[in-house]
C-alpha cells in the first residue's frame, strides 16, 4: 500500500543522497502557452533522470542480508541507472539485464556506475527466463521500474518538492504535468499532492501511439498499447499502465493529455533556447502539453515535470535543427 | 569601494528576484578531471547568464527618480537582457544599445524582456556618441558591464551562494574556477569568497588569444588582448581587465588559467552529457580549464561556475558533432 507515509519515508531516506530540483521559468514559454509555467527539471536529477529517487528508495528498503545479496533490474536506460547508482551508493550488488542492441553508451553508463550488465538477444532468449535464473541463483531482489510500492513513494518524493515549491510560488491552483510511462512518477506524485497541496492535480502526458494510460483513464480500465516500440520517446514507452499506478492514476489524476512527436521535439529545443535543460523526448511530453494543449488545462498557472535528459546527441540536434527557426 | 557589505546588501535587493542555481555533479566529470568537480550552473539563472544578478543589482541601487529616468547600457549579449530584465521588473525605462550587425535572436530577446534596442552601424557610427546623445537627452544612468561596483556586487552574489553550497559538501579547500570577461563576476566571487569562505580561491578561466587576465595576473599590469574579436566565447571577449576589478583580482586571485576553443566545445559537450546543461562557448571555459588542466590546479576539488548558457542552435550542434566520440 503506498500512502504519504510511505513517501515521506522515502523521501528522508533520499535526503542528501538525491537532489533537490530547481523548478524553472521563463517568460517566453509562458507567452507561448498562454499562462504561467513552471518546469521541474528533473533531468539536473543524478544519473540525468527521476529514476534515481525510486532505485534509491526500493534499495535502501531492503534489509541488511537482502542488499547484501543484491539487486537486479531490466531496463534498457533511464532505470537501469538509477538503480545502478544506488546500488554502488549503497553497497548492493547489481545486475542489470539489457538487450545486447542497447545503444552502447547507456550500456557503459551502467557499467560505470558499477552494475554488472547481462545482455540478451532480443530475438532469441527469453530476458525474463535469463533474469529470474540468475535471481534464483544469487538471491536477488528484483526492482521494477514501476508497479512496485517502495520505487512509487522515492519517484513521489518529487511530489514533496513540487508542493512546497509551488507554495512558495503562490501556486496554489493548478494541473501538474508528468511524463507517464507505467505511471510510477505519476501515481507517487498524485498521493504527495493529494497530501501536501490538494489543489494541484497531476495529469499524465504520453506521445501519440502510447496513449495506453489516457485511454485507461478514458474508459476506466487498463488499455494495452499496440505498438511497443518506433517512438523517440523510449523512456516511456509501456504496454499499459501498472497494476499498483492505475487504480492510485484512476483516483486521482485528470484526463491524460497526448501530443505528438514533432511537439516533444518542439519543447526539446525550446528548452534550450530558454530553460538551458537538456531533455530526452519522452522527458519533453509534459512540457509540450503545457507548451501546444493550453485549451486542455486549466488555471492561471501549469507545472510541467521534465522527467529526463539522456539524449543521443544526433537526436538533439534533430529537434534543434527542425524547430530553431520555429522558436 | 566594494566589499562584503556591499555584496550583503545587494544579496538582500536580489532575494526572490534571482534564481539560487544549484552546484551540480558527475562521477564521469570527476573520473576525467581526477578530483570532484561542482559546477555552479549559472545558465540557469534568468536570462541565460549570471548577468541577471549585476543587472539587478545596479538598477535596484538606484534612486526613486534617477530609477524613473531610466538606464541605459551597450551589450550585444548577455548583459543587455540582464538589464533589460531588472529594469522593467524594476519599473526604469531602458535602452540598449546594439550592433546592427548582432544576432537577431539576442535583439528580439532584449526587446521581448521591455528595452528599447537601439542599433548601430560598427562601421560608420560611434557608438559611445550615440549613447551619451541619448543618456544626455533623456537623463539615463548608464549600467556598466563589469566595471562598476554595484555590478560586481550582484555578481558577486554567487559567490555567497558557491560559499554556503561548497560548505555543505564538506569542501572547504579549493579553487573556484570563473570565465572571465573583464572580471566582474570573478572579483565579486573573490570578495565573497575571502569573507565567506576564505578556504576558497577564485582562478579565472579564459579562452587562448583573449587571456588577458591571465597576462595581467603574471606581469602585475592590466594588458591588452591583440584582438577584439573572432573567438566563439564571445560573451567573455574583452580589452582589458577592468580598472575596479583588476586590484581586486590582483590581490585575491590565484594564476589565470586559459584554455583552447576546441577545449570549451568539448566541455559543451560534456555538460550535454553529463550534466543536461545548455553552455555557451565562454561560459564553458571554465569547466574546461576544471576538466582538461588538472595539472594546474590544487586541491581535491575543484569549483567551476558555468556562466552562461546563450549559443545558437548552429554553435551547440557543432560541439556536439565534434565531440560525440570523444566524450
Amino acid at each position: 500500500m503506498v500512502d504519504i507515509a510511505l513517501i515521506e519515508a522515502a523521501a528522508r531516506r533520499l535526503d542528501g543522497h538525491v537532489r533537490e530540483t530547481p523548478l524553472l521559468s521563463s517568460p517566453f514559454l509562458d507567452r507561448i502557452a498562454g499562462r504561467r509555467v513552471l518546469v521541474k527539471a528533473e533531468c539536473l536529477q543524478h544519473t540525468g533522470s527521476f529514476k534515481a529517487r525510486g532505485g534509491w528508495a526500493a534499495i535502501s528498503a531492503l534489509d541488511e542480508a537482502a542488499r547484501r545479496r543484491g539487486v537486479i533490474a531490466y531496463s534498457s536506460g533511464n532505470h537501469a541507472q538509477g538503480v545502478a547508482r544506488a546500488a554502488a551508493a549503497l553497497g548492493a550488488p547489481a545486475v542489470i539485464i539489457m538487450p545486447s542492441d542497447a545503444p552502447l553508451l547507456k550500456i557503459e553508463n551502467t557499467r560505470a556506475l558499477g552494475a554488472e550488465v547481462v545482455l540478451y538477444d532480443r530475438e532469441g532468449e527469453d530476458r525474463d527466463a535469463i533474469g529470474a535464473r540468475i535471481a534464483g541463483d544469487r538471491g536477488l531482489t528484483l526492482v521494477k521500474p514501476y508497479d512496485d510500492p517502495q520505487v512509487i513513494a522515492g519517484q513521489g518524493s518529487t511530489g514533496l518538492e513540487i508542493a512546497a515549491q509551488a507554495q512558495a510560488r503562490d501556486v496554489m491552483q493548478a494541473d501538474v504535468l508528468v511524463c507517464c510511462g507505467g505511471g510510477g512518477l505519476s501515481s507517487g506524485i498524485a498521493l504527495a499532492l493529494e497530501a501536501r497541496a490538494p489543489g494541484l492535480r497531476v495529469r499524465t502526458a504520453e506521445p501519440e501511439g502510447f496513449d495506453d494510460m489516457a485511454r485507461s483513464l478514458a474508459s476506466d480500465r487498463r488499455e494495452v498499447n499496440s505498438r511497443r516500440s518506433g517512438s523517440l520517446c523510449d523512456a516511456i514507452l509501456t504496454p499499459s499502465p501498472g497494476e499498483i499506478t492505475f487504480p492510485i492514476l484512476r483516483r486521482l489524476c485528470g484526463p491524460g493529455l497526448v501530443v505528438t512527436e514533432d511537439e516533444a521535439l518542439r519543447a526539446m529545443a525550446l528548452a534550450f533556447l530558454r530553460l538551458k535543460l537538456v531533455l530526452e523526448p519522452g522527458g519533453a511530453v509534459a512540457l509540450a502539453a503545457a507548451l501546444f494543449r493550453p485549451e486542455a488545462i486549466t488555471g492561471d498557472a501549469v507545472v510541467a515535470v521534465a522527467t529526463g535528459g539522456n539524449v543521443d546527441a544526433a537526436v538533439f540536434a534533430m529537434a534543434l535543427d527542425r524547430h530553431e527557426a520555429a522558436t
